[in-house]
């Protein structure tokens, strides 16, 4: 889970991917990084925390350049240590590089393998470096030749920026796991990871850069051109950014997520009914589901979940007599709402059970006399390898129980999920699966499948 | 606007403290403070910033008395530095002290004056330090005595919480402004500003302390006394904090907010009805009420507008060549969802109007067709002298403009406010105005008039 | 121990200052703090820690007043937080008022007890502060008159400056213990406690301000009167400001340091000579002494103890197997020069003995064949009560013990005192004891006698 | 300009380290680093600034591995950034290496751009990068191997220390440039630049590590091996360690720095006497010779220069009307000991003549009636290509400039260097030049001759 931003040609580039970032915090909270390219030097700040800690009017003006690009980072791949902010920058024989990757690479070990073999030295633990060391290797002339030829060689998800010199390029995987859209802002370019972000920036939504597309911005404007691979005939963008990760008031493959979300919450009323007296969500994931829910079955919409939004990085747990607070400290039930209640709760997804289990509890502590459980996503069965941060497949609770073992784990009355099928409420007429990466819920993984079977043991 | 909290004869009184800050952090996030009292000596740390960047676990661990108080500060009186932090430490003929305080007090100037006059010397410029100047100058001989013969001569609202050598001690102003509840965890005290804090602690609520209310906690427990004034007649609780100030899930004055706030916006569904295609509040403060109108006027609620909850304190607007980014760095449209609708936008209350305009705007951006505004309490119309950072008059948009003057200021197609009856909605069968303080809305101020009356220059 | 600085009437006063207490660093390392005066607000940074690392450009900048006093401070009365940093800020009646103060108040405690028995509040715990509510309770109308009468109630030492409003006060006890002197720049006033500040100025040297002197500097120039106590007949100015504590380049008392210490050295050799092979000083203090006895024995002078001068304040002695380092860190011997030779060890002054025991016991590691110690002051046999922060009685190591025995314990061949005669070399002409305090000494204190012996139990 | 440090199987071995690092402070102050070798793990912590201001007691506390190695930096080759901080560490085929270098190579541009060529990729500017990518590169089977084959292809000076996995390595350059030396503790074996590291940590001197000498330490104890270059035959240990870097309190190349150094002073007094008051140093490093000056022409030795130790990095200068401070932060002349007084002023070399510049104007300005000038060295003439950072040729006075017009510069009425010859006062009956690099003196290089040649445009 990253998000990963890019202007070109604007006397506050880096201000503006400061802002970008800003709204793509969502995306990843653990570290934050900007570069910003002034007359072929590249002059950069990352650090461990938030945006809005990090960058302060001081270090922002130090990045000034004309062109930056800046990455927020949750991490994946890769442990979480200041050297594998991003960012990434290299100085390679065609001088300062610097990269943001928002995905995962599949077949990155190997290649790794491969180069360390032949004597090359890694600066990070992260995927993202074998790119720049098939940057480095290559031999052709020119740096847009150079990464046409890397990305060739890797298998995976990715949305890149990168800049160098005087030029940025960005970047899709053939498959479109991640999203990645164009913009324009005072005639500067502007590359995003959502939609979100370029309202913020008042900038102009240009389209979608498309999958396997790479796009070089230089003096001479933009040009387009395509990773030279057998092309897949299927996209697989991921569902799951549709499901919890995106934020609702972006436009994630030229749907808004908001809307998509709701009909999750409509579709599940209708396969998964429930006589009860409101419909609670979990903030804030479960709030549009919720809604959905609510519209489509008539029980009132109520936030019975209240969150605490001043949970620090830091907070501390007291350690001695006091016992675990757990969700407690994010979030509290208004009791006098759900007492004596019939409760319908509407989460987006479950992957581990644990803090439903806690979220129950406390509802059942606050009076309710009912919980039911309504998921509005199938339940998670195996681990995502293209960038979502889901655990192993033994932590994931619905890959290992049947649904009435987890209904009693999580302590609810009834629960239920939404129905594969209905994940693709939208595109009623299309086939299923043409458009989409579904793996987390399915097992079928588009990209990499024997090196992914191989580390599942199947 | 502030939080107070104080717990008695707790092996981690101040982790304790600690939490019940951290839960009552959106009643101030400019600074907060524990001092802890151990074998008659005071151990404090208070610092500018939010609970959880300031208590680390090694800052907890030297505040390891077994009683603690704290406090969060939103300025009200007194500038913004760190001499103005609370708790406020002193020390005096019988030893250190520690007060703790929310509200504002009416005569502290006079009393300041009458003070420096006879060559005392004041270390802060907040209105609290006169209570603790009252107590020094006491003749009696014991810290309660002393405590009620202060508290009998200052005006205005308090919420106190005191530590000295092996005490603690509790009062309430005898109108009752602000909330301060009693409650019990492992035997000990706990004295919190809200219950929303209770919870987190997970200690058992037992009463509201009683406005006019004393009560020290000692050795033998806990003994109650009342200040000794010419009691008033009637409580003047702050009926601000049932509109926007308390968290929804505490119960205040012996109500929970959240109830009474959907009532406001079952009240005004009824008052100022009007054709829409939804109901979006202003996150978080207007979700409440929107959920009451929707509820009411069976006009589907949507959360057409997302809070980004990664703002941070030190947030740096661009400076140059980008413009002013106000609010939609705050919240952001969800545009495919307004589009060409009729949008109801219920906010908590309306005081300049300059965010509800920038909101408006937006939403007309997003291509809304209607925006009708509604607050869901009535008109702000005079400051507030009891501790609501409310501005001046003159800055109070209602009180200088017509409502359809402000209506086209914000730039609504219709504004409605909920009218000053409607506020009572939960009391229907007690006379108005015996219970609350609605000041800002009327001017009728129950304590300290006359003080007020000059400073207004009526 | 502590060093004060003001400059009066330049554009850059808090620059000025800035500079002053980093040439008077050594006068306490332990906070620094600056109060710069405008229109007359007074704005100021004071912290824990060293002058050169607390005073950023981006502070200094904030204290743009054209006036501005400073401390540096080595805890003598009052414990080491930060409430106790000085210049000391309070609002009084008559508006802000500052005071940066270096000597000891001998009857503070007797005052500060009548203060608080009237319910007056004391900030902080140092002696200082009893000034600030003499001059807050007077009833003259004039600041000058207030700080005259409030001088003329304080026993003991204090070289003081004040700011408030568009004047500075600088002031000087009758006795004269500490020293102050007045110079000018760029037709500005300064004022420092060492003229070493001065020079680093470049500030032209005008006089010491006088025993009992009291200057203020406004609009109209300087005027100067005198506290109105009955003026004490002799000065008692401190004489181990000259064996210890001044810097060497200083000129105090209207003498040069280096050249009294040196001459300290000389005395020595003629009262205590010995037959050696080299002359070694503790460094730094030492230095000037060694080589005055170097040149008055004919006996080599050598370093033979090096510093580490990176000391700092952080640093950490391992913790397990390791044994405590002591005086390791800070200096190693040249084994190779003392090896097998006979030693003549000079240091300033011996209070506990300790660290001279480890001093010799490193010379002796180091092969060297006899270390005959020579001391270039009397035996410290008197805690200091104006300011010098020496130690109880208790502790002192020549109180309780013969020269024999001191002898013994710290490891010498051999050990000599300077004869408490020679400590007036240089005025040979004149009384003993005329001018100076040397009651560490000889126990003979000038001021607050009564109150001195009733704290010795004598 | 740099310090190493290295100790092996000792279970405080960070702990040491920061000792050693902090001994030898003045050999870098720019940035420190310490990393540890734990159960194959590298746990490191590196900082721009001073030894005791980054190891915190809870840093060293993570850095709990048997071994550590250690580095203090003051920039030769490559810029100030914090990924230039040693020691550095890389992940490359067999796992984490760690690296602190002491010297420079004189082939490093030119192996690093045939390393570029083939593809691969550099974190830093930093010579002693190439070393590791050499090991990386290298086909043979064993860390040691590798580490033999990649020594062999550097040209220059290296003091160097490896950890990796179990074990330690540490190597000097066939040359001897720099000094390293062996020692052991507690059963642990320790290595690091200078002896009096030793002397802080306690522990023993085992003998130099040889000119070209590998030691591997492992759980078999040391074993000894060499580069396998065709050996030089003669030594070429650095004769500026003796003038000016290294501590006096060190064993250098088997003799006491402060002896060699007083006899510098020894032979210029011979060489260059002159009728004068007094021997004045330029602390501290002049003080050794101007003690030999003193001793050997009879004139009095005199600190007439104080030094101010609480010089720090962020010393900020005024920066309107005061004029640039420049040696006044440091130094001060005791001017009632140099009025009308000759002096002999005492340095250790002269390199651009600018601090001696102002140092004479301080003294003159002190009233001194005569200057003269003695330079404990030759004049500098040549740039060093070996680690030490002298400037470019153009910057070098002496280089450029007649001794006369060195003196007029300066403002000294006479001005005399040791001769070249005199620097070997201690080896009289050995050849000149067969131990000791005098590059900078002489212009004669004794490694990398073309190379440097072809730099310096000769």
């Amino acid at each position: 889970m990253c998000g990963v931003a890019g202007v070109y040609n604007h006397k506050e580039a880096a201000n503006l991917v400061y802002l970008a970032l800003y709204s793509l915090q969502h995306r990843g909270q653990e570290s934050a990084g900007i570069v910003s390219a002034k007359n072929g030097h590249l002059l950069g700040h990352h650090q461990m925390g938030q945006v809005a800690d990090i960058f302060t009017e001081a270090v922002i003006e130090k990045l000034n350049g004309t062109s930056a690009i800046g990455h927020v980072r949750y991490s994946t791949h890769g442990d979480s240590a200041l050297r594998n902010c991003q960012p990434f920058v290299v100085n390679y024989a065609s001088g300062p590089l610097a990269i943001a990757h928002n995905g995962n690479l599949v077949n990155a070990d190997i290649l790794r393998q491969q180069f360390e073999a032949r004597g090359s030295i890694f600066q990070s633990t992260m995927d993202t470096e074998v790119i720049v060391h098939l940057i480095a290797a290559s031999k052709k002339p020119t740096l847009i030749e150079r990464v046409q030829e890397a990305l060739a060689q890797v298998e995976g998800a990715w949305s890149l920026v990168f800049i160098s010199g005087d030029q940025m390029i960005a970047a899709r995987d053939p498959f479109g796991f991640r999203p990645l859209v164009l913009g324009r802002k005072d005639g500067a370019y502007v590359v995003v990871s959502e939609t979100c972000a370029l309202d913020l920036l008042e900038a102009q939504f240009i389209r979608e850069i498309e999958p396997g597309e790479i796009i070089q911005f230089n003096g001479s404007g933009m040009q387009s051109s395509f990773v030279e691979t057998p092309r897949p005939t299927k996209k697989a963008q991921c569902i799951f950014e549709y499901v919890y990760f995106a934020r609702p008031d972006s436009i994630i493959f030229d749907r808004n997520v908001y809307e998509i979300r709701k009909g999750f919450g409509r579709q599940l009323a209708l396969e998964s009914p429930v006589e009860a007296d409101m419909v609670v969500p979990v903030p804030d994931s479960g709030v549009p589901a919720a809604i959905g829910y609510s519209a489509e079955s008539g029980i009132p919409f109520e936030l019975g979940l209240i969150r605490n939004h001043y949970v620090g990085r830091t907070f501390i747990e007291p350690t001695q007599s006091i016992r675990h607070f757990g969700v407690k400290v994010k979030l509290n039930a208004v009791k006098e709402l759900m007492k004596d209640k019939r409760i319908v709760l509407v989460d987006d997804s479950l992957v581990r059970g644990t803090t439903s289990r806690k979220i129950i509890g406390m509802i059942r502590e606050a009076g309710a006399r009912e919980v039911h459980v309504r998921i509005s996503s199938p339940p998670v069965l195996w681990p995502c390898f293209y960038g979502i941060d889901t655990p192993e497949r033994k932590e994931l609770v619905a890959a290992n129980h049947s649904t009435d073992e987890v209904r009693k784990f999580i302590g609810a009355d009834t629960l239920a999920y939404l129905s594969p099928e209905s994940l693709y409420w939208f595109q009623k007429h299309k086939e299923k699966g043409e458009w989409f990466c579904d793996a987390c819920f399915t097992g079928t993984y588009p990209a990499g499948r024997e090196l992914i079977e191989e580390r599942l043991n199947l």
